[in-house]
């Protein structure tokens, strides 16, 4: 690492976004770990709970003590269950520490939303200084924050798909949006059930939570329309497709459609809007933080199709881009690789 | 076989379908298949086309000649690509055989709706006769039929989910119909694509054809609405889950909407509507013929879903319950299998 | 069901060999569900528990009673942990059920081996009377036994695939064979674990328990020579592949090979020799009771590859198989359709 | 780019392992392609060729030119098919440009061998001067080499895991090898077969090529003993898990076997020999150029299972491991990332 090189604490390494946290970190060229807490796991190899890290140098799994990481680093990391982040961000923050946040815990800046769509906040002030992660919505206010909640896998996903039809007008009055979207199977985490049971994830696929996920109040949040989300678990490990119905305002015109998108993504470096006719592919970016957008409008209707990984770009090559952010760096850095394809 | 088992000529044996309806027709009681088409594997022992065949008695394929069928059957299964139906199923209705077609040639009654969606017809006069193949629909006609156009595999799932609202009057007028419908790769057929190698099927999802595919019409036509289709490609061999999005006319009670499905499909052998709350499973149906239905009304939306196996409910398997009507046989004979699970 | 009919007791449904007995006794024409046994499931809806039969007519599922098995049946199918069908089988036994144990419970005669093998077993008594369930060893055994232990799958795939050149002594003198086995995951069990948790078993294969799974000394019984045995998983969810390397005796002949195995399987219904140069395919017996073989001898070692779908041929159709012979029936009954392809 | 980061060119851009020579040089700190070279598909946009890399700057596919390269790049990698790399090495290497060739058409030195197994050889006086593209077998040689003909995937894994029991004479004498072999169907190239039409490859496994294919004279020249081999194609899309058998010489301990292969590889950077009793997987080499080594001696037989991504540590990454050699950067730069996992 070169000398300049930023040290960052994972706080959770054994599920699949803490995984990826330290792949991503691990290939930066501008940050490394010093730090890496898990829970149940503390004290163990790291290559017991990550056999994949097997003969790679890591630091050790300690377990969580906030002076500690607040010694060891000036970002944290938290890639730990809904909930547990609450009181882990209070006391770094309190101590100094800037936190991304990849769980669900501060994406919400309304301590009643978030109280009706979880549960009360252990600490509802952090809600108040809390960043939604996105930077693609809300860059500038990334870079000043020292508490991002990064988005949701989902809301990523269609957030990124809806937002430029949104933002210039395109929708009807009080239009709402209808998001069918389709998820691999890390989405559901690292803890074994029956719908991750491989006979009955494989060759398959089902709905679940129809109109009732919690990612659609937070979809919502982010874009100012209602949402109507049904989500689907697709015999794949990563990956989000997200196929997004929006009703266009009379006399929208197809090219206007295109050109609204080309000219909302022409700078952003992680968006790419595929030609016209072009329809995108979850395995075209795996592994990386790019979002690949496909746009189809059609009379009165524009389906828009959106892919990106759930694990970078929908958890932790986000939270990466947003500590790029907090911190200064060239918000592309350790981030640049391309997809593992096939 | 019985002595009053019914012979069935098979024309096409060596793509998905076919070899799907001689599965089928293999363990039902009271057909039998007495001849054996194929058109390039014409004189090759079965097994070398169905690897699945060897060690099990078969005919063998024989090159298709429309006198040889009609003196060895009353009845054919046409299971041959798109076009080549229409020629054989003239020339075998000339000689008095009834032809059940799984291609796309004669699903359509309008020569001029379907030059449209497909190209001119060789043999409009055949359209005149040809009733479209889906029992739940017009069970009647098709057993007084003797050209049966049986549904494809992405509008038979459709029509099950959206009918019943539609038919009861509980959508908005003018409503529209959103089919976000996800296949497994059979449905493309058994020559190999680039789109269908396995290392850009796997781990990965897309849509294609986005609001073109020529199954939108075919829905309208059978339901009476417009509807705007995304077909989607999912890393599994077989199944369609269609999830549909239906606009509900105001003041439209989830009960009502409940009790609707409940009543329309429940003396409907091969339908089933699921417990509130449910969600179907493609793989809960693979193999059989039967339909799942998820419903799933809130507020001003209903979102059904539906699923079907493409090979059987949405091809073979629904072909042969047209032919148990033709043949005035018991219209669950040789279906009443469960599924193969897992 | 026709009114000669046949009462079997299906105890334990709830797994995935208990439901596909209960899927191959629904086609049986001989045969017929009379009760369903299940253990903390007992009381439920089938449906709760298999949503595939969702739609589907069957018996509830009861808890276990030998008295009440007895009044409803002559014939009861274990289909329940390893372990549990050991007093289960003797309550059965000593009220007059024939019992087919698909469990591991009933496969040695020896109790010494099988407490070796697994744990001292509670009724030594029944083991002297046990038989050996693979009908191509040992029909005559079967068709006179009142207790049936159906081989294990591995056994049955790799004994089937071996025994033809063991018996005919085409091996060298002392020679040990290896069995590399490749199995899907139905083969580990219903209940979710890490190992089949979706993510940690698509897109990887690993091997488990090399040389010391407890299927080698059941290989080792039944076909008188020393089994090396590594087991391997692969994601799929059906199907055993058992590539079986057997050093040949010097001066046999390849086409004394091809000779011997052809003549073994000859009159065999269930086991097929493939051509030369033929390869089988799992994917080619799924959901049959049929096995594949392929024999490729080359100088000093013979590679035998035989493939069977593991909860068919390799544990529930077996069971049927072995029931067909004790109750009189044909031994085809109810398992000669042909597999689900693709 | 730093700059001293060396010209490379990459011939063969649009096939799986020219892919992942690309995605491996974009992320190395030393080198860039200065030419990317196609055959059919020169002057397409790369991003039609390759959808993954949409967005994504990279230099355009032009056509080969041995001038044009020699005039790029020091360097070059040759992705192309088997017999192609032979006319394009000799131009290359007569304008002095140093070439890696991922083909099998450099792997021999000697041209009867080459002949026997391939077909004569266009240039056999390239074979004299080749360097066989292992580095842990030969690391000094490729150093010194202008021209190295890279390991094929099989032969890299089973080399890599049967290596030190030979060098260490723990194995009998005239001994030879079995090896069982698993792969991913990536291994089959990129052009759509009826072997890799997903429907016939998902869910199910099967051998091929058994003991017959072109690989194993590969392994038996490296390794010095005779090799029967077997490979398999696993539905997966990448990875090789080969389980390799070998009989031990009387007398030698399973201690001893531990001992000499962690000594055989306590420097390799790029290979882990597991902990006693832990199976690899390949799940967890994915995208990396590393080898996880399980090594299961008992009794006179020693098992040894290996696993790479045949992509990586069997093509394109080993093909840079040897180029770092080559061109004195050092062996590791590049390839330092781990796993995509899962």
């Amino acid at each position: 690492m070169s000398t300049e090189s930023l040290a960052v604490a994972l706080v959770g390494a054994s599920g699949y976004t803490g995984a990826e946290a330290l792949r991503l970190i691990r290939q930066h060229p501008d940050l490394h770990i010093s730090m890496l807490c898990a829970g149940r796991q503390a004290g163990k190899p790291l290559a017991e709970v990550l056999p994949h890290m097997r003969g790679v140098d890591s630091p050790d799994l300690v377990a969580f003590d906030a002076d500690a990481v607040a010694e060891a680093a000036r970002f944290a990391i938290l890639a730990v269950p809904h909930g547990t982040a609450q009181e882990a961000a209070k006391a770094l923050l309190d101590r100094g520490v800037k936190v991304i946040d990849l769980s669900a815990d501060h994406r919400f800046s309304d301590p009643a939303l978030f109280a009706e769509v979880y549960a009360p906040h252990a600490h509802p002030e952090s809600l108040a200084r809390t960043v939604y992660g996105v930077p693609e919505l809300n860059r500038a206010a990334i870079r000043g924050a020292d508490l991002v909640g990064v988005a949701g896998c989902y809301p990523t996903s269609v957030i990124l798909g809806a937002r430029p039809a949104v933002q210039a007008g395109l929708l009807d009055d009080g239009a709402q949006i209808i998001a069918d979207c389709k998820s691999g199977v890390t989405g559901a985490g690292r803890n074994p059930t029956a719908t991750t049971h491989f006979p009955e994830t494989s060759e398959g696929i089902k709905a679940y939570k129809t109109l009732t996920h919690r990612h659609a109040p937070e979809m919502a949040m982010a874009l100012g329309v209602k949402v109507r989300f049904v989500p689907h678990l697709v015999p794949m490990s990563r990956g989000i497709l997200s196929t997004i119905y929006l009703p266009l305002k009379a006399g929208v015109e197809a090219e206007a459609v295109r050109a609204t998108y080309a000219a909302a993504y022409a700078d952003e470096p992680f968006v790419t809007v595929l030609p016209e006719g072009t329809h995108p592919e979850t395995r075209h970016v795996r592994g990386t933080n790019r979002c690949h957008i496909g746009v189809f409008p059609q009379g009165d209707l524009l389906v828009v199709q959106s892919v990106i990984d759930n694990l970078v770009k929908g958890a932790a090559g986000q939270g990466v881009q947003c500590l790029n952010l907090m911190a200064g760096l060239d918000e592309q850095a350790g981030l640049s690789h391309t997809a593992l394809f096939p």
